[in-house]
């Protein structure tokens, strides 16, 4: 599907340059509706409430709201801080902060939000830089995988919509997948539904949109695929990866990561360096946001159950169950 | 919640005895609607369409099925042919389907509709003296565990349901559960949702019925829960163990079980010896049903996505990961 011939760039300046603009990803894959937002409380509603998602795309945003906080007068620390508590556990977000933090700290008020606005503007550019390179090297693993059964698809599984929905452009898990597919290397997708807010659907769409063949399956189903001989190599993104490899990603990822190390099926986690963290010691460390029971007892306006519910966000899987890091420098092997 | 007097007996004769009375289980837990099935082809259509479920439970529809066409002066094999294709994996409808036909093979057309009622009659109540027994051996797992750390609930994460509603009556892998509670050991379920029928609400239904503490989750919040030390056991039911004593169960049920040994959580599954199957060597011997993906695709009536799907019903949990099968005759150590 082309989005009005903007196809994957999530995010772009309003015409005037005062805003942005973002698709809203609640609507997805049914309906195709950009949002403007026009202030650092639109930004950090906007990842909060998740009309926006994906960690690198998370940073972008955060990085034009405080553009747009600071081109209004606010004082930084205020904007900064607010901005940050929008999501807890994605490291891009305060990384992202930081950046035009750093980049305005010395200039006078006046000047903050011009220069603020072209610190986040660079960040998006580098974003589509990094996921580019990521392709690159990703598409190695592809290709090697096809070398080994050339005569059927490379079956891929993926979890939640590591795709260029969740960043500025190309995605990172996504992007090794888009290059094959444009090389002409057979690629089939198996689509993790990612409960509770059905991610899938959207990397779905992506594959759509782009004539990779795919295949949606709930996140049960990963296990019996990977036993039945139907995987060959599991692509995630990831929100934050730890000083000691420890991979904090959507719920879910760390059963998938299981049964790809019970199958000897190769688990790759595909992240630019602004997701590593290397301040923070193991997954462990990392808070796991916690997030509203009506997303999981509540589907599509129905409520189907009264029971008392937990909906933590995001799990992590041990660095022991890493087949490697596809990273912008390269694949880099299990630490 | 009570049910109109009858809590907990999920089948029964009609008033005038020719038929049986099922919960239509694709209501639950919104509604509360009882369904007259008054011929084979009802029984057929109301297992293969999924009114009602649970091995032990379809067990028991099929046995009553059967009985309708006999007493209807249907030929036995072709009835027996036709309720047997309703769903290929759980083993316990073919056991029953036997049981029936053993009971009236050398008795003449005219006396067989009776003597299957009875036989029919005479499986619902031994399922029900089943899982007493199954309850009363599996609370002793549930108080050991309770005598580990005696100031906090007993956490156990449950898949699916295998509860009264899967079975005629206490169900198998909640039986210990309801015996503990009324025993007074504080006990707490993690309820999976188990997309893409979302069981789940009706454990949680089944549990707040009983007054069990509960709290309903993704599917993908298993591993985090155990990695977290949230969890102190896991129980299932399953739809068939085969000879090597691999778990034919619910699709994620493997996940799970995975989650749990790399935890060092005990995972134990609940099961009446209908559901042990010598005559299959492994669990990749049984046919793993494929059902609708609208299952996946269309949530309360809303279509989340275009995409082609996959929906694979089971998965096999190997042997090597279950710690014990909690039987009619006590709890039985791994294989």
């Amino acid at each position: 599907m082309k989005l009005e011939g903007q196809w994957h760039r999530s995010i772009a300046r309003t015409a005037d340059g005062a805003g942005v603009r973002i698709l809203d990803q609640r609507r997805l894959p049914a309906e195709i509706v950009w949002i403007d937002l026009r202030s650092a409380d639109d930004a950090a509603r906007a990842i909060a409430e998740m009309w926006t998602r994906g960690a690198p795309l998370i940073g972008a945003v955060a990085a034009y709201g405080l553009a747009m906080a600071l081109a209004a007068g606010e004082a930084l620390k205020a904007a900064q801080a607010r901005l940050a508590a929008a999501r807890p556990t994605a490291v891009n977000l305060q990384w992202a902060l930081d950046q035009v933090a750093a980049a305005v700290r010395n200039h006078p008020p006046a000047a903050r939000g011009a220069i603020a606005f072209a610190r986040a503007d660079a960040i998006a550019e580098e974003d589509v830089a990094l996921n580019q390179a990521i392709g690159r090297h990703g598409l190695g693993i592809i290709r090697d995988l096809h070398a080994r059964a050339p005569d059927r698809p490379v079956n891929i599984l993926m979890h939640c919509n590591p795709g260029w929905l969740a960043t500025v452009d190309y995605g990172t898990a996504t992007a090794p997948i888009y290059l094959a597919h444009d090389e002409g290397l057979p690629v089939h997708v198996w689509v993790d539904e990612t409960r509770p807010r059905n991610q899938g659907a959207l990397t779905a769409f992506e594959l759509a949109g782009h004539g990779v063949p795919h295949t949606y399956v709930t996140d049960n189903a990963g296990g019996h695929l990977m036993m039945t001989g139907q995987v060959d190599a599991v692509f995630v993104g990831t929100d934050r990866v730890t000083a000691n490899g420890d991979v904090c990603n959507k719920i879910g990822t760390y059963l998938k990561a299981l049964a790809a190390a019970d199958n000897g099926v190769p688990f790759y986690v595909a992240l630019p360096y602004t997701t590593f963290d290397a301040a923070t010691p193991t997954g462990a460390d990392v808070p796991i946001e916690e997030r509203s029971g009506d997303e999981v007892a509540m589907i599509a306006g129905a409520r189907i159950t009264d029971a008392p519910v937990a909906n933590p966000a995001f799990d992590v899987t041990p660095a022991r169950l890493v087949t490697g890091y596809i990273t912008e420098k390269g694949v880099v092997a299990r630490i």
